[in-house]
């Protein structure tokens, strides 16, 4: 046993071009079944990151943990690792992380002994201070066992010169910039809190016996039969003991500004995101994509599955018959053959394949959620080509993506986006479609909150189609990358 | 290392309640990269078996085996692997055993060294007199090395009184009953049959540079760039060798029984069966089944991902909305908690969520491509009705399946299936549907050959909704099971 | 899982220069513990093969198999195998295969369901007809599993025309030429079989409850407590079942030639070999080696642990002190570090190093059992003189190996080995000794039988020594290696 | 992958009741080859530690880790990695740790990035007051990563106040109490230390190329070909960079006391400890126990393979032969399986075996080298008796063990300690010896330094049979164990 990594990861070669959600949490308080629980709230929410997963279970004397590689699926199965995670308080993290940082260590919950007992945490989002914070931290003593952010919000707190859990929280939260959606763990409860901005999403939910629950998203509380009761709010901090729920908003009140590529493509399309139906925004993004470049075609089909709502809705917005003219290969396994020169422009195949019975001779309005590099709408066009495809109009149900994410997404550099080196009519050409038309920025507001962006409320962080950046990005002015000094210099292979 | 079972098998307890097609086949032959283009077929026909897969290549001197449980894309992924699968001739199978035959003896490809050389077979079906076979030839001195029908054929030939491989193939073949698409590699070549009923499908394709394929499937010809050139006949034996392809029929000639199931639920949509597509005749079966049972409703929902293609064919021709009321989870692991009493309802919600937003004061119709146990009808209406569903007509793309299939399908006992034990109306109450219809008979033969029943060609094998076996079952009538007394005989741990 | 080698084998680049042994067998008849019994017996004669074992148990209904890689120790220390493997009866087997045969399919025991109902074996020796008889068998139209010689015997029986267990082994027996000590299981009991020359071992005993036992070495009744009865006759077949033992010897009756090799390397020194006591016959040995080849010098060493017993018996014969001038590290894990160049020098060393405080300035007496290639003594002898020692005189408590051994020992070809490429002058050189003895022909004899070899009762197999091979070496006459076809027409990767 | 124990540890429920060195250490600076030499050399100190192995390196900028449970030679074999293990300084530690403490996160060597820069460190002994150390730390906001004291001088440098390496290294170490060799890493090169009593042993050593070592025992020395310099002094803090060697003594100075046990058992017999040969030194012992203790006996036997030496010292002194009347069976698995109460008594067998040969109707003298519980005597005597030994003198080369070592050395309880419970008659009659002795401690201290106790230089660390402890308890004072709050807190599965 050691600390390498034994199994190849869940990307294969043939990567599918999306950014990539970082994280999901989830949080129980109150139940028998705490970590069976926090292990199907996790399964609901593995789209958000399948690299690892992690439950952290306190059982009014002991702290119990599990971490591991791969999907919830394959690590919570076994009953024996379940009964061990005993308790009545379990916080649970999935998590999807950028190459180079998937070591053991780094998987979450983090758990620390500090001197007022014990404490864990999970973290979806990105600290945008994290490097020059850690800098000090290290110069005052401080002995870091992880490469992740979060493992600054324990150090802040364990150094804390004040007293109680919740009092050492708040000390530690206000010295941070970023997006941070956290759920803690102490012997005393259950501890959520949404940054000022409220860039990442949580949610508090509630089972019928009286069980509080956190979560990224509500499909995580359909899974155990649970009710939606409210989103935590940008700035809040929601304490659940035994005695009940309170709250407290001790930051410095902002305008709230959620990522509203939440709507776009994270979140699940069953999930309500700022209590609204993730499906029907999709489905209303592809109906103001229909208004705004229509074309003239047989039928719209969905690059699947992520492209499905919106195709659904310009489909029906357009009166065009909806097809499923793409076929997914739900199996596909944990990697793939390396291919040969002879094989390799069989990429995209291992998991779509045009269904030619429907696309033979036909003009075909092809819609997808999002362009990143752009390097798998050039194979699914070839492919539908391919199929006998007459023409093929491509939608996509977002504006151009031409700036990076600091807040917990897997961004490419920017260099690497399509739409911040090329313009509408190139990119056609280059991703081979006879047309191609994105969303505009007001059409996409008016799709999610009914109005033009600059009259939208909230106006969400849209910083990816925008470069407008709502906190200030700390390490990256620093111009160095201090972590990166401590990052090269130890590997646990 | 054992030969003992160390992985859990990629059965959930919450199964979804399906007929289970047993396997998949593949063969290529005068090909640089005869094993990979294998695993990417194989890839391709995994739907037709998770549990299992193998490739079996000849390099002109020697054969390279590699067999494995699992699904391809795990266990072929890896270079080591498929470099060391040398030659320019390979065949693979997929499969998904019944329950208790799962060990890794009946992993196919089955090899053997025969006095004339090394041969190596894949089977898609199941032999109905294997049993009674067998018995004889253990009598005779054969000693078996697995549990699988399919051995029964290589005994055949060892001891056939015939010289060439050809001639003890046929020899072999022509004691047979039941259902078998074969795919065989000698140091000759490569055979394919197809029994003389042509229970199960073959296929023939072609690459560009004249390199051979035999596949279950159209769908595994795509992913290689590979022509679909024809049907392998009932009763016909392909034999590909360096000198081109012959044909042969050397078994006496019946009336072809092809499966009428693999329209309904077997086949990839995206795949041709009978040189039809089968996302079209499915999307037909909907629209026969919106002209038979119509329904006052909202929009149609499909159960994901089997029901898509019949739910938006009765949505068309209904002129209903088709919405995804039902959000599918990919991300199911190997196994899952064993649920304890406190959350054992959720089952369903591992693979499905009801998409509430869709739903909520909302009549639906709900389309799914069958019922075997009803099990699992009943958990996703229950779920469908707690999203706020109003009413909830259910309606199925296949008529009801009241008789066990013999011919290499999975399916439950007799008393198992549900419309073996209630009619309509009991059934309806059962799932708790608001009203419940099955496309008849006739109104599946319509969509798939576009005439009644009794003047279709070809008369499909519909004995699962008929009870009309087309062959003698043998085994059945002996009474006994002779291979359970081997079966339990010997334990691999 | 699959069938081929996860792990690394026990062998070790610095290998130790030694003819090995290729199996121990272990049966038990009429105990309550008949598993965990033989997994002792194996555990005790793990010595005789490091590489695999397996265990074949019988409940009066059904069979039970473990079969596995590795030690003993490793495979059937889980409570989950033991309690697995049911039954009164049990037959078990450790393995030490030559290269390139190290496949779980050829680990013993063998089973096979006869017509007559299960039949599982296990064998210890070599057959010198194998080749022959399987390639009769396969024209008959009999299927491999492995490549052992050990399946001739069962493919014989499944083919014989007689009918009782007993009748058709016998039948197979006949066939067989060359070494075979065999312990098999029926339903209706143990069967215990010695070839005729006796060239392998095996004992019988006895619990005080009455249950059977046979074994290849004494030291494996110590272990569970038993008490040795008697030697299983050259020739003798014993047959074990509920009603007692019965004996009978249905071979033409020979001269027995069992090997002399059990005496100075194979067996335990606290078995008994031929009733005699192991220890006291190398000591023996030892002292005629003094006798023979005496040398001015301060103290005997041995080469740890196999020249230990020689060593004293030489001490004390020579009146010089028996110090132990090399110590043994015993922690030699599965393989190690491949050397650099810069290293490779240390090899001997993962094993053994010099007692420096005991050898500086000392003219030492170093006794080893036997020399194969040489190899290690080259480097033992620079390790000693490198440690301060003034003189070393290497002595051998066996005859110069000459031959390679049919009969189921793992010998290199005849080139490799030293002594049929050297006289003793040159070998001393070659392995830098100031000077070298062999025992004499005579003086081994004596040690064992108290007699000069001509006198000798038995005359042992001495083949080695000498050449003289007591059987036919039918499948070498051949020219041809006919197995050899199909040893390489499948890799199991 | 997670961090739980996937692994059966070596220890088996028949244990061989010896006290238990808990590390062994090494370090080398200069060498292209520092990886490869440290596996050997951890190999050649296996005996101190059969739990777990790590080694760091250094390659000038980075730091490499590999930490495994096992064996050296099951670790860190594979090239791959070793060959990433790059650099040309490297630390190494081997570890037997008390039950409980055995998780991946204490395996050494430990690391840590502290403002300084990078640091590792492996530790042989144990410290006295660790745990009040810790709870301080905790204070002051110290987050620790394992339950090992080790861990407590990483951060007491991390917290210092001092900026170079070894100013704060000196700062830290100033602070401890009780037993430590270490040896540490960073950028700029290797550091040894003894504490100022020198309980645990260090060496220097040296290649011929100049590279320089430290290590716990000489046996590591001879593996790799270096020569022994000399022993690090008590209280020595040595510091090996590219310009060289440095030496300082920063510790008030006391009276070396270092561990007389690792004479009596611990180190190698072939390891010179303060300059003596060790198997030397032990056959001295065995010289004084036959003029202290003589008995009228046929011949001497070893409890194999610790009392080899002093049996062989007992026999020259006493003029009687020495045999191998037990025989070690060297294949012992991880675990074994667990006896049922038919077979339980078998116990000892799995590791040892009566050489009946040699026994029987013999009176025998039995040495070992200690006893700790008196377990395992009782079940050698019994097995010595039956296989017919007369009499049986047992001869203990230690005087009488009494107390417990809180030093580095894993010991039962007080109250375990058959010595600390019965006087030697009482324990004869509970081993079933028919006479029974102990070396007397001036016996001992003659054997080792020439002269008694009370005149001895050094006067070892005799605690374990005087109860004499050299330093302060302190953790041990204080009642309570504050570190058990912490290791019960989190269970990492």
């Amino acid at each position: 046993m050691t600390e390498r990594l034994d199994k190849a990861l869940p990307r294969h070669p043939f990567d599918d071009d999306k950014l990539r959600e970082e994280c999901g949490v989830f949080g129980i308080f109150g139940s028998k079944d705490a970590a069976p629980h926090t292990a199907l709230g996790l399964h609901a929410l593995q789209h958000r990151g399948q690299e690892s997963a992690g439950i952290l279970s306190f059982d009014g004397q002991t702290f119990h943990i599990h971490r591991a590689l791969g999907l919830v699926g394959d690590n919570f199965s076994e009953n024996s690792v379940i009964s061990r995670l005993k308790g009545h308080a379990a916080i649970g993290h999935v998590r999807y992380s950028t190459a180079g940082g998937t070591i053991l260590r780094n998987v979450q919950p983090l758990f620390a002994e500090l001197s007022s007992g014990g404490f864990g945490i999970c973290h979806n989002g990105n600290l945008t201070n994290a490097g020059l914070l850690r800098k000090q931290l290290v110069k005052r003593g401080a002995i870091f066992q992880s490469t992740s952010d979060t493992e600054v919000i324990i150090h802040l707190m364990a150094t804390s010169s004040y007293s109680t859990f919740l009092d050492r929280f708040i000390d530690a939260l206000r010295q941070l910039e970023g997006a941070y959606s956290l759920v803690a763990i102490t012997p005393k409860g259950l501890i959520g809190v949404r940054d000022p901005l409220g860039v990442r999403p949580l949610v508090l939910g509630q089972l019928e016996d009286g069980v509080q629950i956190l979560s990224s998203e509500t499909c995580a509380l359909d899974i155990i039969g649970a009710k939606y009761v409210r989103d935590v709010q940008p700035g809040e901090i929601v304490n659940i003991t035994r005695k009940g729920i309170t709250s407290m908003s001790p930051f410095p009140r902002l305008k709230p500004r959620p990522c509203i590529f939440e709507h776009v493509y994270f979140s699940r399309p069953d999930s309500f995101v700022d209590q609204k139906n993730v499906y029907g925004v999709r489905k209303r993004i592809g109906a103001e994509l229909a208004a705004e470049a229509p074309a003239k075609a047989d039928l719209v089909v969905a690059v699947p599955d992520s492209g499905n709502p919106a195709a659904i809705g310009y489909a029906q917005a357009a009166k065009l018959p909806f097809e499923m003219g793409i076929i997914r290969n739900h199996y596909v396994g944990r990697t793939f053959i390396e291919p040969t020169d002879h094989i390799r422009h069989l990429g995209v195949k291992l998991k779509h394949n045009a269904n030619a019975g429907q696309l033979k001779g036909k003009s075909v309005i092809l819609v997808d959620d999002s362009i990143v590099r752009g390097t798998t709408s050039v194979k699914i066009i070839d492919m539908v080509r391919n199929a006998g495809a007459k023409e093929v109009h491509m939608r996509i149900a977002s504006p151009a993506i031409t700036h990076s994410c600091f807040y917990g997404v897997d961004t490419p550099n920017r260099e690497e986006l399509l739409a911040s080196r090329m313009d509408v009519d190139k990119m056609a050409g280059y991703i081979g479609a006879d047309s191609l038309a994105f969303v505009s920025m007001d059409g996409l507001y008016r799709a999610v909150v009914g109005d033009a962006r600059n009259n939208a409320s909230p106006q969400y962080c849209d910083a990816c189609f925008s470069g407008e950046y709502p906190t200030s990005l700390s390490d990256l002015a620093e111009g160095d990358e201090p972590r990166q000094l401590s990052l090269i210099s130890i590997k646990i292979q």
